[in-house]
């Protein structure tokens, strides 16, 4: 099995005017990031508006990514459903397309049913079904639920849960589980604004919005802290707040997209309803992206 | 076209052993809801494990319930979804299946990018293309995202926006709507424990979680309050409030299914992750359905 | 004992050009009150600034209310601090300054401590040690802690705890409350926007920041309410929404002592750091007051 | 002026059996802890009780931690109150009782008239007339008011503005802070769960519930890092997270008095309403200082 370690990018889907999947461009963007120091690919994480796409299209863009990257990249794909059987499908689907790993969201809508327990049981029938390693992903800012350190401890026992991904960026619950897990168990920062600390701590990388349009300073961060060069790593730590703000908590979607169009990707405008960035919001990520010497750096 | 008034049911789906749609006993559910006193049935609700169906499961629901009731009901479907593409898709065939209203949760999941006007945006989106006339719902408890009285009140001005279904449960928020929007668009509450102060305010009746279970003493609190005999309405609702509970706040869906179980309609397991009620819960909704005289009240 | 019931001013607390308290203004301010429809004055509510006051301010402003009323009128002092001694040494001032009930918070700051069981111990503490009796006050807005129709049922079984003045505007909550309560329990309204629907329910008042500004309007609201003319006081009460929005969740503090200003009673500045209505504010403030034919009504 | 920097504990009050302050109690722990590698004491922090306590006795208590710990150690006092006058007052009688620096937390009760804007007032205020250093204290959990990094940054340009303790906990808050502060600007982690992390990003210190029971450890490793040694301080950290968690979110002040008690420092029962830990808590407690060998150590 493949390590799962290392900045993963969780890539954007391109749609065209029409509104369809553009995969010509999204070739494109897999060709610049298969060159860069990233460890592979999220094909449908938050980021690649997952909630948005249609089981078929889900399928598609998986297929996509696995044939657009080199065959050491690894490759994790975003099957959580609110369903359990929608989540299985879904999962074996991502496996016969090459997926390496399964990174599963807990269902969200019906909060008051989802207990910790009901979750719990919701992760290990996903795990015994798979035919690939479980990635749990917890993103209590979009689900509206926190998968506690003690959850998450609990379900690192199941030989086919791999890791976490924690997008909750509650460093102190990120610490416990370091502290709790298997030193195999691969616990993933969900932001580039803690992957640093995350490392620090016995990381052993991240999914990182900021990783499609810094790709390589993010890689640098987690490849600087492999070799203790602490000091440096922290500082391109600092330098990265204000982009990752910008593709993140500022402006959302919308914003990771307009900075991936003035980085040299392909971003577009994401799927309706959500927007695509606005003058003043673009103005600023350039300025970030100015900082950081990122203007046009992956244009071809 | 027909009023949107008075009290629904958000009907429960029913799973076989299988996992599937149990459609016969689906049917039976409709024939007693026909010969009760609501005033229609609201299809794909919350209640309805929306979250959990395929589209094409949606559409055969839709179809069902149409068949199932009287002409004189009204049905109201629910058709939101993350997508605006995908919500109109459904809402365009909820239409061609006899769905006279369309309920619209907004989309939640990507809760940085959808701000205020982005989704007022989506429901003037919504309004504009659907067949049959639109009704707002606010859920906040499950999407994590509130619609303001001031928002609310400027899409009761679109001609295709008819209602609104309220469940966040805020009586300041619902009374800010009452005094302004129209006086013929539907207020409704959201939740069997506010229906009485929502219509003694002005509102138009409610899509009730407890309406599965009790229909016709949620539709003699509306018609008590029509009456204006106000103070038998009062009771009736001081009455149901703790079975109002349990099927809601305090057990949530699994809980809702074993209280129509109980009192005649066939409730069933809800779809996996979601669990059945347990022992002590069935217990507690068991004290209440008998306080009420409701247990068995609907058996054949 | 005299009733708890009818509609209360939560007075503020004057304050001079020096900061101290304006006794004089003060004075003014409860001849006009005591002439109005009210039933009594609250002095150190939230509304009065409590937080910001000595012990020493807080037992001249009870005896200036207790003064400056007739003798039919009922004082409420707020006398709820952090720890229980200083607690009960307030309530046995205040019960020397005349005061006829204590309405007491919850103690708030340290909330992983502050247990639903520990807070009731001290709701039991202190009205066993006070000469008069207690109201339980559940500010959920400024206290962060929320105190449930459970624990508010289970203290009104104790023979000198005789009310619950209820902020949070749940009315979920609130209707269980009445509903759990003995009939002789005084639940109060805890804003002007919800006055009409508690009363409705079998509430027995409130205290409103709004009824600082409009005492005539919402104790016509109660009385109407008693008179069971339901639709004259929800017309009163949709009337009033936006003015009472503009006094507290709105504008605050400051917009509440410039609305009195506005009204004809003696505002003026908070106690810093709180800050006076800006210009903006005090427009929409006037706009409010003049829809109702509040402005200057009473100026003398 | 003396440099802030290091672990500080924020000290305990004791109490006896009459519910006053037991100075002979608290001078043998302020010995003890004089012997430590601390920089110093927090008197008055939440942790202490602040808002439990007279005017008086605050004063008393700074006044007995001055005479308690030697020159070289640094003595700063929680003097944050709800209105500025207060604050101002308690600040000059800390400093007057040689408090080195003053803490000051925001108020916090009138959450909705204490804008982002008035909180900075307020801060310049105080600082302008504080005789002593200011260092901003950043307490969500207890104030639920969240003082944000762009906030903090622009109190770090005044000239008697020194640092800030921030409990929050998030660390991108904090490495947000750091990245705009000026590098002497003292950036402290308000718990022992994130003091590793906030010091690799370049903070100098904190201010720790759990230094009050393990001072050694938590001194340890802000001295490792500064001397680079990470992966001993990475590993410490991780050590003693289930400790940190026992004396502050799992049992709060309670549990932190048990901790002191069973390490070998006079802890004591709260002041009511607070309560001591029970039974299984203080067994909890106990195993997790038998893990770090700090049961007994420092009994005299």
């Amino acid at each position: 099995m493949k390590k799962v370690e290392g900045v993963f990018a969780p890539i954007a889907t391109p749609f065209g005017a029409d509104g369809t999947i553009d995969f010509g461009r999204y070739a494109e963007n897999l060709a610049k990031f298969d060159k860069t120091g990233l460890a592979g690919i999220v094909v449908l994480g938050s980021n690649g508006e997952f909630t948005m796409l249609s089981h078929e299209e889900k399928l598609d863009l998986i297929a996509a990514v696995r044939k657009g990257m080199s065959a050491d990249k690894v490759v994790i794909a975003g099957t959580g459903c609110e369903s359990l059987k929608e989540t299985v499908d879904l999962t074996k689907g991502a496996a016969d397309r090459g997926a390496d790993v399964a990174l599963v969201i807990n269902p969200c809508y019906y909060k008051r049913d989802l207990t910790e327990s009901t979750i719990e049981n919701f992760f290990i029938a996903v795990a015994e079904k798979s035919p690939i390693p479980v990635m749990v992903y917890n993103m209590p800012g979009n689900s509206g639920i926190n998968l506690s350190s003690a959850l998450v401890t609990r379900l690192s026992a199941h030989g086919n849960i791999v890791g976490v991904k924690d997008s909750g960026g509650n460093i102190v619950q990120i610490s416990e589980i370091i502290a709790g897990v298997p030193s195999d168990f691969s616990v993933f920062a969900g932001s580039g604004s803690y992957l640093f600390v995350t490392t620090v701590l016995g990381g052993k990388g991240g999914t990182l919005a900021v990783a499609n349009v810094a790709p390589d300073i993010c890689a640098e961060i987690y490849a600087l802290c492999s070799r203790k060069e602490y000091d440096k790593a922290r500082k391109l730590q600092l330098d990265i707040l204000q982009l990752n703000a910008c593709v993140t908590s500022r402006y959302g979607i919308g914003g990771m997209k307009a900075a991936m169009d003035l980085a040299g990707f392909f971003g577009g405008a994401p799927r309706l309803p959500l927007q695509p960035a606005n003058n003043v919001m673009v103005k600023d990520i350039r300025t970030q992206l100015e900082k950081l010497g990122l203007l046009g750096k992956y244009r071809t």
